[in-house]
């Protein structure tokens, strides 16, 4: 049996695990990024971790048949290159796959983070039911992220530019957005905006129990206690989250969308109001077959999916070590 | 070589070819549907149309590989069955695949008719270029259809209700459509609403050159003669069109956008009135790689994309005729 191990790489801590085919985790460990060393620097971070990550299942690389690394920004998969990773210095047309692959004498795949989120839940998460063959993955953090499995493969589109579900305009003159549009649905919905829409409106003198400038995390819990301020930005952030589902269903028609990332903490609190507020807006023509749900790995999802997908693309190339 | 008969079932009339494997038209032929005599008249009809081709291009019925039927309304492609069709009288139920089939004595495959029109111009219109292989087509008439060839190959999503591009929710709090959501771009950017919009404002006063009850063509063509208020109904309409367009690059990162429906017959003057709002508000994070065109084949896109399925199906299942 082929193992595969997935790398998670963040601006301060690199994940990884040791996987076999079937999703096992045999071995699991977590390093700091130190990204302030530089892209080579970091690069030996990741092959320090697969060393530790094979050292703690006594295996060696010959055992592996690809080694995945999900990184945030801009990329191009096919020669595994990043092109710009906006929280880490000096990444700039970065050749991480080349570069990895030539320290470890093994094929290494480079995917997108969301991507690779997305995969993880369906292939080993809440969407593992072999029936699911179609989700949306939502992930509510610092942005809003996205990934989409579309009859059981990560889609990205033409030019490998899609699924960037953040950027769904949800109100035509709204809020301007670090991307350049107007009323991006993650200028609504992420983790921060519910935060810097909790501290505007607390500025403003809205009577509530929240300290000064609260967290994503203060403000979903200010609201499960009954802060009448919370609730309303909770439900403000949750009615277009609606919105924005109701179009992915009518676009994709999938079995499920999942949300994760940070906001995903609060729980049913959340899946519960985007899956009322999707229902109030959608049609009445004939029942939905979609359900909203939350996703299941965590802050594991990264590497899961990032193995999955290497694991996946070097059976597809027929390449196996 | 083996030939397909596309059809095109309308409310008023139905228009059928017959097709090479090249999308090659070797005849042409539309009767009127007579739709008030029900279902079984109707598809004696379209058995009629399939025997007038084969006659005019002096073929028989196993020079066919398969028929295809492009059909409005919400249907079950597997098994052929028109479930509902909002225009024609009696059509609940209908078996139209093997009803058709078994007086044919050939295959049929019942296809929806924006996925049949998308898949036309992949197949054979604007799309037809080999580099094409992902587009997002909208068809702009009574309502707005959508249809979506993702590698190739029209998707219809986990449960066959997706692409439905004109229930996009285009304003969180806007108009009421016909399927009971708020805010579809339907509401907005349909010829219907086109239409209706202008003929609101002539009623509310507006200065206009345009006849009290125009249509969406009149809108269209006041529009580019200078009337202001013509040009205000088009600009709102091409607006909506733009933020949805946004929305569709960011999920589906197709090569091309195509507009077709009543709607396309403005010309460029509707294709480039979408792709300046598109470039308006889109992302300046990178170049868009997307273009938005009108559709090339009009009304021919029916029963062109009923037969290139059809021939599609077949050879799938291995079925040569």
């Amino acid at each position: 049996m082929s193992l595969a191990i997935g790398l998670d790489l963040g601006g301060t801590d690199i994940k990884g695990g040791l996987l076999d085919e079937q999703a096992n985790i045999l071995a699991r460990h977590r390093i700091a990024t130190e990204a302030d060393g530089g892209p080579d620097h970091v690069i030996d971070r990741l092959a320090e971790l697969t060393g530790e990550l094979l050292k703690q299942a006594d295996r060696g690389v010959d055992d592996l048949s690809a080694v995945g690394v999900g990184t945030p920004g801009t990329l191009d998969a096919k020669s595994g290159v990043v092109m710009a990773a906006p929280n880490m210095r000096g990444w700039t047309n970065v050749p991480l796959g080349p570069q990895l692959s030539a320290q470890l004498g093994v094929g290494v795949q480079v995917i997108n983070d969301a991507n690779a989120a997305a995969y993880a839940e369906y292939w080993a998460g809440v969407g593992r039911d072999p029936s699911v063959r179609h989700l949306v993955f939502l992930t509510l953090g610092t942005g809003v992220g996205g990934g989409i499995v579309l009859d059981g493969r990560v889609f990205a589109g033409a030019h490998g530019a899609g699924a960037e579900l953040g950027h769904t305009i949800v109100e035509p003159l709204g809020r301007l957005c670090g991307c350049g549009q107007r009323g991006c649905i993650e200028q609504y919905a992420s983790a921060s905006a519910v935060a810097a829409e909790a501290q505007r409106r607390i500025a403003a003198g809205a009577p509530t129990t929240m300290a000064p400038k609260p967290t994503c995390e203060a403000v979903f819990a200010a609201a499960q206690a009954g802060d009448a301020t919370a609730a309303d930005v909770v439900e403000q952030a949750t009615e277009y989250l609606g919105v924005v589902c109701v179009g992915f269903v009518r676009a994709f028609d999938p079995k499920l969308i999942v949300l994760g990332g940070g906001m995903a903490h609060a729980g049913p609190y959340l899946s519960d109001k985007v899956a009322a507020a999707f229902e109030r807006r959608t049609w009445r023509m004939r029942p939905e077959q979609v359900r909203i749900v939350l996703a299941e790995l965590g802050n594991d999802a990264g590497f899961i999916g990032a193995a999955g997908l290497a694991i996946e693309r070097v059976s597809e190339a027929g390449v196996e070590a």
